[in-house]
């Protein structure tokens, strides 16, 4: 059961969560119903998160159903996303995620079928990512190898978008939104870097221009200063 | 003429029939009026099929013709699609197909006018077809070449779609929506392999965890444990 | 000035011009305000075609001019595209062309970079354009250069595009519709040829199996047996 | 302060740039908040340009800010696009320059990666381009290196685009328009380029044909014979 005191964020939540997942439909990341997105309901131990085979047409926020952080369903009258677990265990491990957005975007997955992780030749990630964007392990579903996978290739890494081998992305933010870009921001590198190696050797961005890009973008990109 | 009990089940057939033709428009997968969608009338030797070069915005439920098993027009004022007999020998062969679908998407053709299956490097291909996406023998239209090069690669094998060399995308399921399904998931993987055997080798999944996947997707994915 | 005999005609083929370039913008073949559409206006020396630099937003009947065979201005208030002495000389050296289509689309106007003709391995271009697509001669705007390249190159040949070197395509057709369609289905076959030759070499189609092909479509695909 | 006599252009401005913007989305060049266009106050020490992390959606005319041509905010509640000092640095350096567009697109940002310019194999890159498009500096944003890597590239240079090294695109133009036209057909003839390139050797266009091309359609094309 829902928390009293959480019945208004919930709301909230589940109608930003649908509305999000629109972006990954706009932005070309996602086919048929793959790919999710999920948020944190700050200040309670649960996640929003989309239900498992619904196509994005149906999605609105009544369907969007609610966990608790060990990804057991708590209320909504649809079985939650098949990713669900590896969202809870982000959660669980990562008390400063707030989003969590999953997908097998073409291109960032092209890389991860190679099992090679992105390099940086390109200021836009810089900005975003801080350098190269990582490769997590092959992990099979249906335990906490795949959440754990993104944990451990994230922890202290600046990147908030890991490809995880031979399956896709996932990409996490302080909220819903912002994970939402870091997955919008890897499939556009991705693609973008991808291309340019076709033809010949990236030339790569010296390690303290990568620094100094992305401090100023955490710090000054925007209208508040705040990372959006 | 449509037995009086199969009339119901074939009008709404036609609205869906017409309604997942907007589907391999909305993913690409067709140009112009090249590819069709049919479904079988369960419990009658009769399907429903896209008429032949009818423009995807003129397709109405209304355009679309009911033929028997041996692709002979049975009710409907246009010609039926010239890929009739190639759906109509896979009704005939495989009782457990319920929906056929054709296209020449890009990537998949791609492969095919290499002659080349495509190899399981992603886990949603591992998820949707088990494996890889077999090629199927080069075969000339108007005779049951094409059926019978379909049935051929199919029977007994895990995958929904089959490549036909030099030619394009056939694809099945227990219903037209499933054939639909595999068809975009099809292009979606041949897209995401090509691109990343674009730059090296792919990493292959190792075979048991294919079965894994495969097993798991089928049985635990989406709303009811049902395939869709 | 237009015949009266010729102005119901005349009104009739601008608004079914206008509408075509539609077409063209529907499947990405243009970018700003490249490309055009025109329509000979049967049993009289004039054809419809798009004025030079404006918009496809801004594209209605009325904005459509008509001009003589020489390619002169006969009716409408803008310049006319600064490709119609090429339609022009078409329309005067092949009294069959009913429609001519120019457009830079990406993967035909890439093989046209590489001075190379598009081989035939997939059914779908043996059926429309009877084996390879052709390549023309570099030339230059301003004189009668291109249109030349286009009928020497054409005329005789199965094919109904050609890409000009270093340019793009030309197509041609009975009606302009059947001229888009041809545009449409070179870039589509262009670009799928493109992806396939990407990773290996091409399984070539036996040439009695592309005669088979063409004849097959040019005389039972569709409604009436009439190509469209 | 905006002087009295500016004001109704200013308006003007922030309607057309407001708008161009959309032109940026409709051809793909840009992803989430990234790209920007500015337009110079004609008479004026002034530009108007978007606000920095602003959603295209919420693009309207009041969200348009107008800077000096220090590139400090002069009137807008938000602040100005983080690339702001380098459009600047165009207006005071090429009095020329009307307006001047920023974006990451895919193709243009690929051959930056490499430090590569844009061979000229395509009449319509000779049409727009007059050649080759350039390769500016790698810059960090900050100062004013990106400004005077944009200037020290394009002066004298017949290419109203550059390709910013690991970085994107910067494009001029006696207007907004006319720079947001060089930007899509940048990006139209970087892919293209990069396609025919896949495969093969380009061909290139022989110096004389460029000039000729160039010349005449800086010259003919259009409904006025000005540049648009």
């Amino acid at each position: 059961m829902i928390p009293e005191s959480a019945k208004e964020v919930v709301d909230e939540l589940r109608e930003q969560v649908a509305a999000l997942h629109g972006e990954l439909v706009r932005y070309g990341l996602v086919v048929w119903t793959a790919g999710n997105v999920s948020a944190r309901v700050p200040g309670h131990d649960l996640f929003v998160i989309k239900p498992s085979g619904v196509s994005y047409d149906d999605l609105t926020a009544d369907a969007i159903v609610v966990c608790d952080l060990d990804g057991e369903l708590v209320d909504g009258e649809l079985s939650p996303s098949s990713d669900t677990a590896a969202h809870a265990y982000v959660y669980r491990h990562m008390p400063e995620v707030g989003g969590v957005v999953h997908t097998h975007s073409t291109y960032a997955s092209a890389w991860s079928a190679r099992a090679e992780p992105i390099p940086c030749a390109l200021t836009a990630m810089a900005d975003e990512f801080g350098g190269p964007i990582p490769l997590g392990p092959f992990a099979r579903i249906g335990d906490d190898s795949i959440g754990r996978g993104i944990v451990e290739t994230l922890a202290g890494h600046r990147s908030r978008a890991v490809l995880m081998q031979n399956h896709g992305v996932f990409s996490i933010g302080p909220d819903a939104k912002a994970a939402v870009k870091a997955a919008v921001m890897c499939e556009d590198v991705a693609r973008s870097t991808h291309i340019a190696r076709q033809l010949g050797p990236l030339v790569p961005i010296p390690p303290d221009d990568v620094d100094a890009l992305f401090d100023r973008y955490q710090n000054v990109y925007g209208q508040t200063g705040a990372r959006r």
